[in-house]
């Protein structure tokens, strides 16, 4: 369930302590220096208007070096914005295979989501930033739109697939609120493995259920 | 749909112009004090730890004035947050009649919380800032706890009643971000009548139906 691209990171530490103020900063400091720009950009600009060559301006380097870090827009926002995977990689994966084991691939994915707190802690910032910034709100509104509701409703293959769509992350952003911004009990407390199987019902019966 | 407490109001505006400073400020008035001091009093110490005599005396009134505008801690509360509606009376009234049109009782409501704008701004208000306040999250994790999902756990008369419950309010809660708060499209503009069955048979299946 990791996302195969970099992970996000802000400001990556430095292996060796930097002593001389001034020095290069070498890739992970160019890394940084474009994830900051992109940051700034996708909040000023939005997904949708942000470019590759405007962020490598930004920050000082050829726009071929972004794609080399990141591989494209998209993977770039997801690192900017912390984002611990890549809902345009993650969700394809689970539609792409046989109706009859949507279920289960559900639940393997809900399963991760609530083992690992690398994933959670970081999709519970993310809806924190998106509920207190508009600017936030509005990327990730952008992003979602163009890189995943889209792709996926052509897999379920339903007219109103990015709706169904739209519905399930719904249900996947109320756990994540539910469970590790509010802290309702008992669902704060109870094991990933109770309460997985209940989510994935409920978002794959969002997915493909007839109405 | 609508409670029929009196409704929340940080301030009541009054009807008649004030025109010299320092004069007595009347019902509206003291319903205001009571109000600010509940907010600061339920942040800083928490929906259990609250008392309505502390609440009082930080207020400078009798506590049976509290009793007499807002009938209970529990309706206090309902009215500080700014909670559109008080769940402790919609979810009884929703889980107690027959099972065969708990179904409907569901989809009506979540049309009421999609119809009404004075409803759902007021909602993804209070997940604004249960998201960037964790006191907002820990009183309303405390107030939840108490008056709604434990009741609620006993009308649904199973073991999981209460995680069934947290799992109901996930679900809407959700909504509410991502139709109000990040406005994902098309879950954002289409109208109530085409949202309320899908997210109303996800309320009702966490509800009640088998595992």
């Amino acid at each position: 369930m990791s996302s195969s691209h970099p992970r996000a990171a802000p400001a990556p530490p430095r292996q060796r302590p930097r002593k001389r103020a001034g020095r290069r900063p070498g890739e992970s400091g160019t890394r940084a220096a474009i994830l900051a720009a992109a940051t700034r950009h996708f909040a000023q600009r939005g997904y949708d208007r942000a470019s590759l060559r405007a962020i490598a301006a930004e920050a000082g380097v050829d726009h071929r070096l972004i794609v080399h870090f990141f591989g494209s827009k998209q993977r770039l926002f997801v690192a900017a914005v912390g984002l611990p995977l890549d809902p345009a990689e993650i969700v394809p994966r689970i539609l792409a295979g046989d109706r009859a084991g949507l279920g289960e691939r559900v639940e393997e994915f809900v399963l991760a989501v609530l083992e690992r707190p690398e994933i959670h802690a970081r999709l519970a910032g993310v809806v924190r930033a998106a509920a207190s910034e508009p600017q936030v709100a509005r990327m990730l509104r952008e992003f979602l739109g163009r890189e995943l509701f889209a792709r996926a409703a052509e897999l379920i293959g339903r007219d109103d697939g990015a709706l169904r769509v739209n519905l399930a992350a719904a249900q996947l952003v109320g756990l994540i609120v539910a469970r590790y911004v509010v802290g309702v009990e008992p669902l704060a407390s109870l094991p990933p493995a109770t309460v997985a199987p209940r989510v994935a019902r409920a978002i794959t019966s969002h997915l493909v259920d007839p109405l």
